[in-house]
């Protein structure tokens, strides 16, 4: 295969190295099960044990408050489900419009369930702020969930002041992170957040593998009932080496995270300039606090797919939609909900850069651009 | 670390050298998002497709009946839950007192949320009956699920019969075969099961990945909601890599299932035979048709725990109550069923041999088991 420009590292990123060889004695020699008490699974169950904490210290949380999942969905899921069947005497929950469809379509079926479930309007920044959650809050609300990073247009959420908002009304509050655990600070002592959801193939972590943040003393329901593993509240035999390539991804993003930032902002800033000089004109969506690397760029009168595939055929991967599928191809909920016109909306790409990007590789993506939108 | 004999196949086994081979590309440089559609995503894409069709082809399925999920704890949960919350008219469950955990405290959430759970009691040998089944079913049975092979004891169970009482009666048939699959002559059709549960690392595949088989036509809820992942229903990006490993783990099991039953079974003779020439008195447990290399031995006046801390001592992993975790050391629940006395039930263990045993590891094992016994 010829030499290909991966540009799509919100959707999935590149496996990092020192993660494969990690993983590796764990797929091969070290496969005991870690939850079985005989000498053969110390080592599984030590690397356990170490991810756990590494994971934790990553964002500043205890290793008790860390759970194995198989992913982000799964984290979302056990969130916004776990709480709600926890307590239903409140039977409020509270989300954005914005949010990943893990959340949203986690939401439906808890309405379909009796619960109800309130999407507050973000900004047309894509910012949803602390006075929309607040005059949305009532008694009966018993959670509120709210993205850190939205996957399609970068916008940072003030989930510090959110949480805030939510822990006043007696709601708790978690945070799909999954666009930003491994990519901005994220520390949840500092944001105050109650359960925070994770996933390691957005950090060079494998696929199939993410955590769920749940606060100490924060009591909610399983989803995969079973076994004893993860503190009773998550059953299924442990994904050793899933789980050690994900804390191994995750801590070499976080200790190299301002020369990643920095890396990644200087890429992007690159790519905004190279466009400009080419005299494509664009119009980049989200703003206020935009997370490094996740650019979503509308390009007037141009279609957004035609763009993605005539790149591809030019060696590129962007993407165009919501950013973890592609069998929708409907108007992405975000652009609708921040505003941008339907016309427009049509001809929206999303350009995400990862730390394996170079310099060279947005000049190419630009001259590429800059060929289709000229047709 | 020395050579140490692994007995605890029934836990986890080892991930077979072809399925890691087969895993590697795709952890490494074909890390493309299989729901994305432009060319660096192809690979992923089709090596998706073929697994489905390799999962499918072993099970007598067809591959838009294959659902890939995170493993055995969540096909299992998946299968219970989803078809509870799909028709909640029928809201009578009937399963086994011999059920693993992933079944057994998934109908006690479907209980708690109002569902009628009936469990119905195996034999002596370990055998659920079709009588007993016929005698438990009432009109709002929604849903039977009864495990195909019992992962403590071996136990077959008389799926097609069970099946057929299920739909005679209007309810639809779950089968728990996760230690089946890959192991004994798993045929959907034949069987006439509607839904069947399965997990990669019990067949040599990786942790972390398993399927829900679901008969064409039948409706349940998805648990995992999100995006449009597995025809919408169990979001998450796919976990390419495990999926692929799990499908060449499968395929070559199924390949050679007679030339590893044979060997197995040899095995497990030459142990038995062995313990009989040591003169260890033992009770295997379990009856009727027992699934080869899953051996559960009492030995009166032992105590099970002790027996499995002195062989890993000498070097010997093997397992003792429940299969997956150990967390619990309470007598297990499937020697209460099969009315194993107390004392002679705390003297267990499960000895699980696989493929890549030897005579010579069995040998080991009752000579070990000779002189921890005689102490």
């Amino acid at each position: 295969m010829k030499h290909y420009i991966y540009a799509d590292n919100a959707a999935t990123t590149k496996l990092d190295g020192c993660a494969f060889e990690a993983m590796k004695p764990f797929l091969l020699d070290e496969y005991g099960n870690a939850s079985q008490p005989y000498s053969f699974a110390r080592r599984s169950r030590k690397a356990l044990a170490e991810a756990r904490e590494i994971v934790a210290s990553c964002i500043g949380a205890s290793p008790e408050e860390i759970f194995f999942t198989s992913g982000g969905t799964e984290s979302d899921n056990w969130a916004i489900k776990g709480t709600a069947y926890a307590d239903s005497s409140k039977r409020q929950i509270i989300t954005s419009n914005i949010e990943h469809h893990a959340i949203l379509n986690a939401c439906s079926t808890i309405e379909r369930q009796g619960y109800h479930v309130t999407y507050i309007r973000s900004d047309h920044n894509g910012i949803v702020s602390a006075g929309a959650l607040e005059a949305a809050m009532t008694e009966p609300t018993g959670l509120v969930s709210v993205m850190m990073v939205n996957n399609e247009i970068g916008t940072i959420e003030p989930i510090c002041e959110l949480a805030n908002v939510a822990h006043r009304h007696g709601a708790l509050f978690h945070t799909d992170a999954v666009q930003a655990v491994g990519h901005i600070k994220v520390d949840v002592e500092e944001l105050g957040v109650d359960m925070l959801s994770a996933s390691a193939h957005k950090f060079n972590g494998p696929k199939g593998v993410g955590f769920l943040y749940i606060r100490k003393g924060n009591q909610i329901h399983s989803l995969n009932d079973g076994g004893a593993q993860e503190y009773g509240f998550r059953a299924g035999t442990e994904n050793v080496a899933s789980i050690v390539g994900m804390a191994v991804a995750l801590k070499k993003n976080c200790e190299m995270l301002d020369e990643y930032t920095r890396k990644i902002s200087r890429i992007e800033n690159l790519l905004l300039a190279s466009l400009h000089q080419r005299n494509c004109r664009f119009i980049r969506n989200g703003g206020g606090e935009v997370a490094t690397g996740i650019i979503s760029l509308s390009f007037p009168g141009a279609d957004g797919e035609a763009v993605l595939h005539r790149l591809d055929l030019m060696g590129i991967a962007i993407s165009t939609g919501a950013a973890c599928d592609s069998v929708n191809t409907q108007i992405s909920h975000v652009l609708q909900a921040i505003g941008v016109e339907e016309s427009v909306a049509k001809g929206t790409i999303r350009i995400s850069i990862g730390k394996y990007n170079s310099d060279e590789d947005v000049i190419v993506i630009a001259d590429a651009l800059q060929k289709v939108l000229e047709r």
